[in-house]
């Protein structure tokens, strides 16, 4: 199992793995060919540094695994940087085999490469068996993550999450 | 109170606010001068788009409020931009007075302006009053936000965070 930075090319495996959830089944549109939002939602992560989609590809060069890692600056605690880990997701059959643990040491790499004090996740509350996992990774669940919703979600543009 | 995104002279009032916080003190190093660690964050900030510091300031030019604000493409949920605060703080003198309620509503403004579907934090366990304060401002408490710390934390140059 290798793990790199996803391609455009990855992004139909990747849509497909976020869909195959419970959780995320009804919230994505995983259709052939894969609708322009994806796209554009991959080009805009493009245009930001240290905004990766990380996958993991097996021998056959299909891909097992998938999480956005997020490298972000900040002020408070004396200038730490934080990784941030979204979307984490691990193919069925692979589920248990520990290749979700080797997915995170190699995103808990790439995070240190980076300079990163701390590495944060929000994970639902109704994921018991997360959880666990991320607990044995080292991980203290010392905060409430707390989410709203905005609406309505229309397309942007990508110079919107630029300055100003 | 006008509310705008922070420059480099906001830096000791800035960092005065995030050291006047029970959990906070111990963890910033609010001297004069200001310690470097501090301006080497800022500088990384400004070099991620979509990466800011507001602050509230008053009609006397007075710092009394700040958070950071974060907009953070992604693939999941087709697309979905995500806002993530950080960092919040009113000064002691204006807690309870709205003006974090009012801090909030132009971060959300800024929110929804760059395109995002979610706004998301995570709050330490501990701070329960914050929880009723987000709670009314329509957060949810969903999820459950966990840590992991990384060391040594040495100080990064710049281009670590960028790609590759």
């Amino acid at each position: 199992m290798a793990f790199r930075p996803a391609t455009v090319e990855d992004l139909p495996a990747i849509v497909a793995l976020l869909a195959d959830d419970p959780l995320g089944a009804p919230r994505e549109a995983n259709l052939d060919p894969l609708p322009k939002a994806y796209h554009d939602a991959f080009a805009r992560m493009q245009q930001q540094p240290g905004n990766d989609l990380i996958v993991a590809v097996d021998q056959d060069s299909v891909i097992q695994g998938c999480l956005q890692l997020t490298i972000t600056a900040g002020l408070a605690r004396q200038g730490l940087i934080r990784a941030t880990i979204e979307g984490v997701r691990i193919a069925k059959a692979h589920r248990g085999t520990g290749l979700g643990t080797r997915l995170f040491e190699h995103a808990i790499g790439l995070a240190k490469a980076a300079g990163c004090g701390m590495i944060q996740l929000t994970t639902d509350s109704q994921r018991t068996e997360a959880h666990g996992f991320y607990t044995r990774l080292g991980f203290t669940p010392s905060h409430v993550g707390m989410k709203l919703t905005l609406s309505p979600h229309d397309a942007p543009e990508q110079t919107r999450i630029r300055h100003g």
